[in-house]
């Protein structure tokens, strides 16, 4: 039972810039899980650690205070090491599809607790469920059994894993108290912790289509999420990937299943192998298994057969047909040269317009929705050659997509010189 | 019908230290008081200001729409000037008791809308109510009537003035958010502008009593209001005054009410004299009436003339004898000497815990209840003679009156030099 404090007790010492206490911070998180300290007090002090910030010391206490508001999860029966991989989000970011399947195929154990998507960033669990029969909702005996079995899961986070968390994003989502990285470093990183994964690799975003949009930001956040699980015995790293180009071809539902798949069966675009193989290569050495030959996995269609297996297990059907849009509209080059930038938030803005995503988030998702770019930054451009393809069964959405990719590309000459962003900007841990 | 904004687009803005504009300020006055802006997210809004702090356009337009909110009083149809006073509090501040009538009986109409105390300051309606017969609330015909025919009313406020003020009030209450300039200045110059006084004195106290502890921050709070009254049209000057100290003698209700008539007879303690002939100036001179010998009007009894005018108005008898406390207990001095240091805080936790003051809103007071000291700093006091009288109807309560009042005074040997320190600190308008 932590010890009585006061609300206003509390949000006055942060508001005044001293540290929090370990019983403070225990307290505060209980009380408002218990509804004894009201929303109105709760965003208060969310707005006074924005502005005044927490020390490592507290971001730790408070995570593990939203852990111990819930249950944990527990894998140790399991006969493999587990490891997962946390996005902080990003456009065409599918990455979750074609990784779990190789991981697992590697005798690594992957719990993937996933959400839906809200604005321009889609959500794992909308590309999985635009498979026919597929569902995101498991028991936790499902859930263990599946991991035993297959390899991987990915599956929706239940109520019961931090759920201060959940009541304090909500609060947030409404208060202007989103962008406080203590906050968002303890969100991720409590639900990770409580889901009881052994090692944990982080995709820590940065660029216009995602949430840090500076270096700095984003690193801070990194180092901010690997120090929280190494404290809690979770083997951690991050890596700080580029989100200034979306990746891969795709921003959608059924058409980035269709680019995972075809990463799966050896092929799909080079950024998306690469950055699959990169977290790969860091889950495998969280969880003592650096010795795999990836490149074999994939080619011997192993990865491939989890796959199917992840999909069979969650009673979707790998190979049936994917949904397609009722309508396409086609957006062609205005000029011959070379495509020297992409904007990922325009084109995140145009899928999330055309139906692939949700502006609430008790908004249908369309599967068959989206973006299709033909060429990526560095590729050549022929005057009138198809640049876009909009997907949507709601033509009236094709204007406002439209707008959305005004301004968020940009073609050059063609002998203008083009150096390609890395995309893998650092390593955290 | 103010532009439509969002909640989070103007947290946001305050909160990345961006001013806001006009028309989000008016939005957000406006749609809070509505209660299309959540409790949660004003408060959100509070502690960025707080941090963030507001310039002086913002302040004036966030006044403005507070005003806004509600109704306006209008003065103007009565035959004498008007001027208020507000102080912001302190121990044993019964000032307006004698200055109203004061100021009344020199040809200036006092429409003094006051508040019942909270925590260790005492309310003036508080006071007033110990008067047999007394009653705070009145309407808004008997406030004029009684302003034109005595010209001088203390009555409770309205719900009409400024009720975005209220709910702000009673929000920032308990979210830790009551410590910001910018909305203390607002809160209380929305009620006196909206009130529709022509000239208003306020009384800035500063010192241990006080909510504001040093002078600097004391004069910002000074400076704000004077700016936010002359940008109104209302004439108005602040004294920043001593609150280290409590003034005169008592604390409590009753006694403060004895108190004052005492003043008012030609007598009574000389800083309540002082403060109160200081503040009747600036009144007066805010008036146009700078010619008044205020000597001769409480000297020739026109004064006490209209304080019982004023009670009687308000079915109180101003004859009848004050209600006494059922208790009391002597604190002796301990040593010989003179009196260096009287804690303003410690008397006021004192009175209040006597059962003088509330903790919450809805509680009761006793009106009988308080403390009585029997020197003041400079004073020469006897080892073993009477240096408090402790008043209640509940002897139970002594023991946590006697624990405030703990270290709350200092008794030098009766050689040591002491030098008083000024009542009126400066004069900010």
């Amino acid at each position: 039972m932590p010890m009585q404090h006061d609300a206003v007790e509390v949000i006055s010492a942060k508001r005044d810039q001293h540290e929090l206490s370990d019983s403070q911070i225990d307290w505060v998180i209980d009380a408002y899980t218990r509804g004894a300290v009201a929303d109105e007090q709760m965003s208060a002090l969310a707005m006074a650690i924005l502005l005044n910030g927490m020390n490592r010391r507290e971001i730790s206490r408070w995570t593990n205070a939203m852990i111990a508001s819930g249950v944990r999860m527990d894998f140790s029966t399991l006969s493999r090491p587990t490891a997962d991989k946390h996005s902080t989000g990003g456009v065409g970011d599918k990455i979750t599809l074609p990784l779990a399947p190789l991981v697992a195929a590697c005798g690594v154990a992957v719990p993937q607790l996933s959400g839906r998507g809200l604005g321009h960033t889609g959500g794992t669990l909308d590309k999985l469920e635009s498979i026919p029969g597929w569902r995101a909702l498991l028991s936790n005996e499902e859930m263990m059994a599946q991991l035993e079995s297959v390899g991987a899961v990915v599956c929706a986070a239940g109520d019961g894993l931090a759920p201060a968390d959940k009541k304090l994003y909500a609060l947030r989502d409404v208060t202007g108290t989103v962008e406080a990285i203590p906050l968002i470093a303890s969100s991720i990183m409590s639900k990770k912790i409580a889901e009881g994964t052994g090692a944990l690799v982080l995709d820590v975003k940065v660029g216009t289509g995602a949430f840090m949009k500076s270096i700095d930001a984003a690193r801070e956040l990194a180092e901010t999420m690997v120090a929280l699980g190494q404290d809690a015995g979770v083997r951690t790293v991050a890596l700080l990937t580029d989100m200034s180009t979306p990746l891969g071809r795709t921003a959608g539902n059924a058409i980035e299943v269709q680019e995972s798949v075809d990463v799966l069966a050896g092929g799909g675009p080079a950024d998306v192998v690469e950055l699959t193989l990169a977290l790969a290569r860091e889950m495998l050495a969280g969880a003592g298994r650096s010795d795999v030959d990836l490149a074999d996995v994939l080619a011997s269609g192993r990865a491939m057969d989890a796959w199917k297996a992840m999909i069979r297990a969650q009673d979707g059907d790998p190979d049936a047909p994917l949904p397609q849009a009722r309508e396409s509209h086609v957006v062609t080059a205005p000029s011959a040269g070379v495509l020297t930038r992409l904007d990922a938030m325009a084109v995140g803005m145009a899928a999330w317009r055309l139906g692939a995503g949700r502006a609430r988030k008790e908004d249908p998702v369309q599967a068959g929705a989206g973006v299709v770019w033909h060429a990526r930054p560095g590729d050549a451009v022929t005057e009138g050659a198809p640049l876009f393809t909009l997907l949507t069964d709601e033509p009236a959405r094709f204007d406002r997509a439209l707008e959305s990719l005004e301004g968020g590309y940009d073609i050059a000459p063609a002998d203008t010189p083009f150096t390609p962003a890395p995309l893998v900007i650092d390593r955290v841990g």
